[in-house]
Formats: structure tokens, C-alpha cells, sequence
């Protein structure tokens, strides 16, 4: 299996199947936050440091660091933020902007090895941003479109996605170090969105043997109860084979669906951190629905006849 | 895709991919429960009803009626039972028991077709069980074990699936009418009992096209906070196929797991049912977090180029 190794000045964090599903902290990012925005603007960065601290203490082993606000100096604000973040935690981050200028300013601060998100099909902005890659010894998230647009079949998004795996090989960048993001739509908008996400996922999983990751929040876009909505979606893609996603832990339903979906593609052994974090006895209902409906069937499970 | 449908004598319920997943509500069972046992043997029925009304009112489509009480007669029993549920719901039943005569007597009352639950893949029990599904136009629960017992591979257990269509149909029954259980282990005894289910699933939904249901609840035994496990895994399922279980629509982790993947499985039309269920302005986080990750990806997504 494939495995994309990320970094800090003291610690790594290892993307890949049957290990822990990676949460990437999604909060730091200004778009859509006029507050957090402003205050970057002013050159007050204590919501990010906020930010930073809560994720990482609800479960985050990366965090996202964006900072895109129109009309600002982003390359020099996006190297203060990640300095500012990596002084204060010690999970590896991702360094998130579509300004390539913001994107080399980041690499150049960064300790340790970052994933750079993103990357996306379109030739022009492959040859950018590939050397980059290179020359820092970065990973990448690439993102499965390019100039024709988002394909709706998942089969389209695949071949961009390979692609741009083997434009980073032309660059000398090993497919471990290209995580796919397969683009996730919102549900409400396009009724296929999930199923096209989990057929994608599994092909680059079993097909290109590559690790992903997916911005989830965008799955549920305009839906009431979103977090759960976007906590299944993460479950059901993990069981398809997808490794990382751009989320927050912070919401209990996000986080509990993606704690569950480890312990159901075995990639929490023993079950030792579901019953870690469930400690809590009010949680415990040891045997309880089981005795019902299971009673018959857990007989025949281990081996006792049934009445 | 194949339809399974099931009536009671005014309602009509059909099991099939792309439609609402069939949660088959599973408390109707005094396995484990020793009051309802206790009751249901002095001819107290009133627990019965009580469950049948409550789970319905949670959103059942429909029940399992199971009277499996060591040393009573089962068979007088569960017919009286599932009388008395058809008499206060209009849901269809699944009629549960290992004791041939007493799925011969429910089925002698029942008004509509029922699901029968179960016949495993073992000659003896074929020949027993599937010459009544024939006689009274039912359909039947396939539990993927034989003589051989439970197979850890998914691929064993899918070849005695498929012996087990072929069978009924040796016998006159049609593949729509036989719903495989892909056999759930405890996760915490087993921690591939998740991919196992997963793997299978899939093939018997791609392969050999026929409508799948589960024990959910064995899953998550002995596990804290195990309604999350078995709601997760359910939504996991159902993203490789799964389109029934036997659960517990009253344990919200596990029905809103499932309503989730329903909007998520492409099976609720302008998510609709599950705008519904989550009326409550308090539930609404509209536009919240996407606005602070998905904001770039959505833009993307829509067509606009990104910043």
C-alpha cells in the first residue's frame, strides 16, 4: 500500500490505507469568514492561533493554512500564518492557495516536509506548481480537473487524476507524495455526487494505488444537519478507500463517524481509540440492542447451533 | 435492478438499489430480553404492540416478528404475534425463527407477502424452508453460511449466496425474492467483519443482483457507543449495495446514519425526506462551514475560476 509521509520540524504524519484516517484541520482558511479575514488583514493572527490549537486538541493530525483574502499581500500573510502555526503545534500542515507566489512564499518558511494544496490538471498551472514541489520535497493534493472543466463521470476525473500522477513523474515526484482530491460536489446540487466520489475513489485506490483527500464540508453545501451528512459521506468514501480528508474534527458528528469508519476498515486495532474516546459509561450499552436482535445470529456466529 | 416486494394486506413495500433503504425494525424479539419473554409466555402481548407502534412511529418500513422462547410454543406464539401487529400496523413483516413449524404457522395467518427469515445454504434446511416460500408466494432472508459453517472469506460466502439462488429457483422462486444476509460479525471479535461485509455486499449487489439485509446490530457488540458503529456501518454498506437490515430505526445515531446515506446513495430526490426530518431551525447550519473550506472548491465547482 501507498504510503505519503508529511512533517514537521519533530513529527510525522503517514497517509495511507488500513492506517488512521487523516483529518486536516479545514478552519483556518478566511474565505467566507469577513471576521477572521479582517483581522488577518489588521495583522491580528490570534484567531488562527485559536484555531490551530482547537483542532489539533479535537483530533486533527494536519492542519489547513489559507490565507486568501482579496486585495491582501496573501504570499507574505500565508508565510506569517504558517510560521505562526508551526511555532505553536507540531502536526505537519497543509499549505493551501491557488497563487503560486503565495504557495513558493510558504514552502520557503515551512519546517519539514508540507503537503501543498493544490495542483490541478490544467497544464499551466502543472508547470508551475510541479517544480515547486520538487525543489522543496513537498507532497501534493491533486485536484481531478483540468481545462475542459469538472467531468460529471467519475471515469473522465480518473484519467485527469493519472495524468497529473504522471506529469509529477516527469518532475521526478513519486506517486506517494500526490494525494487526489476527486472533487466532491454538493449533494443538494447534484443528486450523483456521492456515488460518483466512492466509484472514483475506490478505481484511484485499487487502480492507481494513490492516496486522496476531498474538501467533505462541500458535500453537504446548503443542507440542514450538514455534519452529519458530511461525516457519513467521510465513512462511506473511507470504505471505498479514500485516506485523508480537509475537514473538522471539531463537530462530534464529523469526527464519531470517522473514529467508527477506522474501527470498520480495521485501521484501529483492538478498537483501542473508539473505546478510548468513548470512556464515558453513559456511552456503554455493552450487549444491549444485541441481546434482541443479534442474540440468534451471534450464536451462529461463534460457532453454536441454532435453537 | 432488482425489486423485493413485500405487502402486508394494504401497504406495500419494495427493497431495491436506488430506492430508501429498508430499515426492518428489529426490537418484535425476546432473545436476550428476558421480560418480554416472560410476558409474551403468560399471554401478556402488551410489549409486542408497544414495540411494533414505537418502531413504526420511528420510521420502519417494516418489522421483524420473532417469538424464539426456549421450551414454549413457538409456533402458536409467533403466529399470535404477528396477528396482533398486522392488526394495529400496516407495515409488512419479516417472520423470524430457525423453527420450520413455526414460519409455517405465521405464514398460515400472515395477510399479504412476508419476508421469511431465514433459510442458510445447509441441503436440509433448503429443502425444508424453500417448498413454503414457494407454497404461500413469500420471499426468503439467504443467510450466507452451510454445513461448512461461516467462511472469513467474502468469496466463499459468495458462492453459498449464489447456490442458495439457485436452489430457489430449482424450486420455482424468482432471484427478487431471495434477500441475502452477508453474515455480520462483531467488529471488536473480528476487525475485517466490516471489509468482509463490504466486499461481499458488492458482489452480490453487482454479480448476482440481488437485494441484501443484515443484522446490524452485531456489529458494534460489546462496544461503547455502539448505535454510532452499527449506524456508520450501515452507511458503509449501503455505499457497496446494502439495501436492507434489521435495526433499530429508534436509536437516531443509526437512523440518521441511514437517512444520510440515503440522500448520499443518490436514494432521496431532492434530499427531501431528509430536509423534512430535520426541520428544526436549530439543526440548520446553512452555508456555515463551507463558507470557510469549500468556498474555493465550490466556486470551482460552479463554473467560476478560482481566485
Amino acid at each position: 500500500m501507498t504510503d505519503t509521509i508529511l512533517s514537521s520540524a519533530t513529527k510525522e504524519v503517514v497517509i495511507g490505507w488500513g492506517r488512521p484516517f487523516v483529518m486536516i484541520g479545514e478552519k483556518i482558511n478566511p474565505t467566507g469568514r469577513k471576521l477572521l479575514a479582517e483581522e488577518m488583514k489588521a495583522g491580528n493572527y490570534s484567531r488562527v492561533e485559536k484555531d490551530a490549537l482547537a483542532q489539533v486538541a479535537a483530533g486533527a493530525q494536519m492542519l489547513d493554512v489559507n490565507a486568501g483574502i482579496p486585495l491582501a499581500d496573501e504570499p507574505a500573510m500565508l508565510a506569517r500564518a504558517i510560521q505562526l502555526v508551526q511555532s505553536i503545534t507540531d502536526v505537519p500542515l497543509s499549505i493551501d492557495s491557488s497563487i503560486i507566489a503565495a504557495l513558493e512564499a510558504g514552502l520557503a518558511v515551512y519546517k519539514g516536509k508540507p503537503l501543498v494544496n493544490s495542483v490541478t490538471g490544467e497544464e499551466e498551472v502543472l508547470e508551475r506548481v510541479l517544480p515547486l514541489i520538487k525543489k522543496y520535497g513537498a507532497a501534493v493534493v491533486a485536484i481531478s480537473n483540468d481545462e475542459t472543466g469538472i467531468s460529471e463521470d467519475p471515469d473522465v476525473r480518473f484519467e485527469v487524476a493519472k495524468r497529473i500522477v504522471n506529469r509529477a513523474a516527469d518532475f521526478g515526484i513519486l506517486s506517494s507524495d500526490v494525494v487526489v482530491d476527486p472533487l466532491v460536489m454538493p449533494i443538494g446540487a447534484m443528486a450523483t455526487a456521492g456515488r460518483q466520489v466512492f466509484a472514483l475513489v475506490r478505481r484511484l485506490h485499487e487502480e492507481l494505488h494513490v492516496n486522496t483527500t476531498c474538501g467533505a464540508s462541500n458535500i453537504s453545501f446548503g443542507l440542514p444537519n450538514r455534519h452529519v451528512i458530511s461525516g457519513t459521506f467521510l465513512a462511506m468514501a473511507m470504505s471505498h478507500g479514500m485516506t485523508s480528508a480537509i475537514t473538522n474534527p471539531m463537530h462530534s458528528d464529523v469526527k464519531n463517524a470517522v473514529m467508527a469508519a477506522n474501527v470498520l476498515c480495521s485501521a484501529d486495532p483492538h478498537c483501542a481509540s473508539w473505546i478510548q474516546i468513548n470512556r464515558d459509561p453513559g456511552n456503554v450499552q455493552e450487549g444491549e440492542a444485541s441481546g434482541r436482535r443479534g442474540g440468534r445470529r451471534a450464536r451462529v456466529g461463534f460457532g453454536q447451533a441454532p435453537a
